[in-house]
């Protein structure tokens, strides 16, 4: 279960009113014509799940693995390692994930050697098939470990990536395992594709249950049983000359991750040239309570008010840490807390600074999750991608292209291109 | 050595040439007056490193030690760690530094699962000496390790504290050693006190060299040597309204621990309500490239222009991984980086970033920092210090204070006292 309850300041008018069920059609119509293909993946992903077990089956090389290897950035790993990253304390038995994403050598180096070949699988994620990191990483890992893939160690590698892409086209050559990712489906949109389902199965999660999370907010959100999306959407939007920042404080630090892959959702996906041709979006933050309270709370409750803030708090985490009742000569005045669980700290920490904020006038909501499980990961992406889309028809641009980065690209080209 | 370059659009005019004038001799004022104590770290500092290698020949505990445990949080842990995740891949020699920090029980039992009480030094640091979050936690380690703090295992306890703060008390009492924060040094501009400078020496990096380089960049900065750093401040918060944001882009993950140093230092020093009674401050954002260029690039690029771009990139890394000349059938189209270095690759990435934002009429700037050494850490944090004062007096606020987040730990002390 999770749940959404908001402290906006701001209310809805009938203007708001009326652009909310414009923007619900608008969402309707997205997800019929297939605008982008997220919406349906809780359950057109069961499938890879099923491949997948099928291909663990009959791969020999799996069983002595306890290692995925994950080649691949930006929307190829983030939502992957945002999803690890939640869950690995819980699964002790699952294999261990290893994301190469950035060519910075140092973190390259310090990886690769951690790696053994006989126990590593290597997943390479482009959906283009040519992303330059990626490749050139693919590259230095197939040299490094001498991986055979023309033969004997193509059940090693396995690919994932658009259908015809050169990725693809190599993958096909030598017989290595390749795993499609819809092409209505965007990089940041696609965690619940191969691009995610097919490692994080491989890596032993109950990748299912993730997808029952999501085709049930999805389910839930269209018979307007999540209409707070919605209302949120329409705020935010509708202020974003006043509070053109949305800040996340995540109490939790398994939630890092998470909020880099909604840094990333909420970032390319809004920030766009609109239908008028005016430069729009919103700008996301991401933070990390209670560390961050000694970092960025006083920007917010002092600096401008050009912000509005997202709790996202877990309300019943497993273990249970008291602080133990010990009084320490001199320090008796931090005695208050002890007997309480740390929970109980992070969780009172992350009240109190939501009551000073919203003290202050600003515009703050709470997501509270209550137990850290697969089907709550899968709702939570849903929430927030069902709220970028929202945004993005009512900021009217296309949330789903990124055509800002190509100049970065061709740029990148001309300077090693001789 | 370190370059800085900027192209910003903006220029300078009559009336800034003369805010600056103005604000150089207020931070004359600020650095005689002593009215922060961070400017002559470099050479104050000093005369720690001195101690603590006297304590370390005299405390029978540290040779057998080879982890550094800083239980500390906000300025009392991001500088520290922000310098070990910079310097750590260089010293294979140095001591682990780990950091107890949120209390976050999943993190918090990993962790200390993780620690040999036999081998570790606990390093406590807190100003006030009550921060709730760090007593707690000390607590947890004195209870679990069965720390004999008041007799046997005093030695391998460390406190950092202000001068007859009520950890500095706890710590006369039972004589576990201690080292003073100076009383008009904050926590964010303490990283050069005894807060980083213990821990780090203990660890093993030659801070001396640290402190050199913070001593060069306030002599030459005072010596009128460093009058790009007045420029930058003058212009960022002069178009401030404009460009509320000022985001970060790390071409290095070990640099993104300093980013997240970064945030809390301009994020909590700027964003104050100024002399006039209003909310004023900059947003600090901070990114790791060319990660995040997967990210965040087309925020910058199309979204609103409301941000200001800093490049930070290393210039000689010292690993030289090369990406394989090796052709992969049908991706041909990746080969034009073959034989080039991963560095070669994350620099020229930097450089395209740079311009195709630079193309959009955003103003950039870029700091290049030649080598990974002790010397040029302590610059870059002298010059993100002055360039942090020097916003606040252009800004007319206090940099050093941060009123805005008693209200939180009032409420907080609500919750839980009855």
């Amino acid at each position: 279960m999770i749940h959404y309850e908001d402290d906006f300041i701001w209310k809805l008018d009938k203007e708001l009113e009326s652009k909310i069920v414009e923007s619900y059609a608008k969402i309707v119509e997205e997800k019929e014509q297939g605008i982008s293909g997220y919406f349906t993946l809780g359950e057109d992903s069961l499938e890879i799940i099923e491949d997948v077990h099928n291909d663990m089956k009959s791969n020999t090389f799996i069983e002595q693995s306890d290692t995925v290897v994950v080649i691949g950035i930006g929307g190829s790993s983030l939502g992957t390692k945002a999803i690890d990253s939640i869950l690995k304390h819980k699964y002790k038995y699952a294999r261990r994930m290893l994301f190469l994403e950035n060519p910075d050598e140092i973190d390259l180096s310090e990886k690769l050697e951690s790696i053994e070949k006989e126990k590593t699988l290597f997943v390479v994620v482009s959906k283009s098939g040519t992303t330059i990191e990626t490749i050139s990483i693919f590259k230095e890992v197939l040299q490094r470990f001498s991986l055979d893939y023309k033969g004997l160690d193509s059940e090693q590698i396995v690919a994932i990536t658009d259908k015809n892409s050169p990725l693809h086209k190599f993958a096909n050559e030598y017989g290595i395992k390749s795993y499609m990712i819809p092409h209505n489906v965007g990089g940041r949109f696609s965690v619940l594709t191969a691009v995610g389902i097919v490692p994080l199965t491989i890596a032993g999660y109950d990748t299912k249950k993730i997808l029952a999370g999501a085709a049930n907010m999805v389910a839930r959100f269209f018979k307007g049983e999540e209409n707070h999306i919605l209302k949120k959407a329409a705020l935010l939007t509708t202020h974003r000359k006043e509070t053109p920042m949305n800040v996340i404080f995540s109490y939790a630090n398994c939630l890092e991750d998470f909020t880099k892959w909604y840094v990333q959702l909420w970032g390319e996906s809004l920030g766009k040239i609109d239908k008028h041709g005016k430069h729009t979006g919103l700008t996301p933050i991401g933070h990390i309570g209670s560390v961050d309270q000694h970092s960025f709370l006083q920007l917010i409750m002092q600096g401008p008010r050009d912000k509005t803030v997202t709790f996202i708090k877990l309300e019943n985490f497993e273990k249970k840490i008291q602080v133990p009742k010990v009084t320490l000569k001199f320090l008796e005045k931090t005695d208050y807390i002890n007997g309480y669980s740390f929970n109980e700290l992070i969780d009172g920490e992350c009240e109190a600074t939501k009551e000073s904020i919203s003290k202050q006038g600003i515009n703050v909501d709470v997501i509270t999750i209550d137990t850290i499980q697969e089907h709550n990961i899968g709702e939570l992406i849903l929430y927030y991608e069902l709220l970028t889309s929202l945004c993005g028809i009512m900021l009217e641009i296309d949330a789903y292209n990124q055509p800002g980065v190509e100049l970065g690209k061709e740029i990148l080209l001309q300077k090693f291109q001789k």
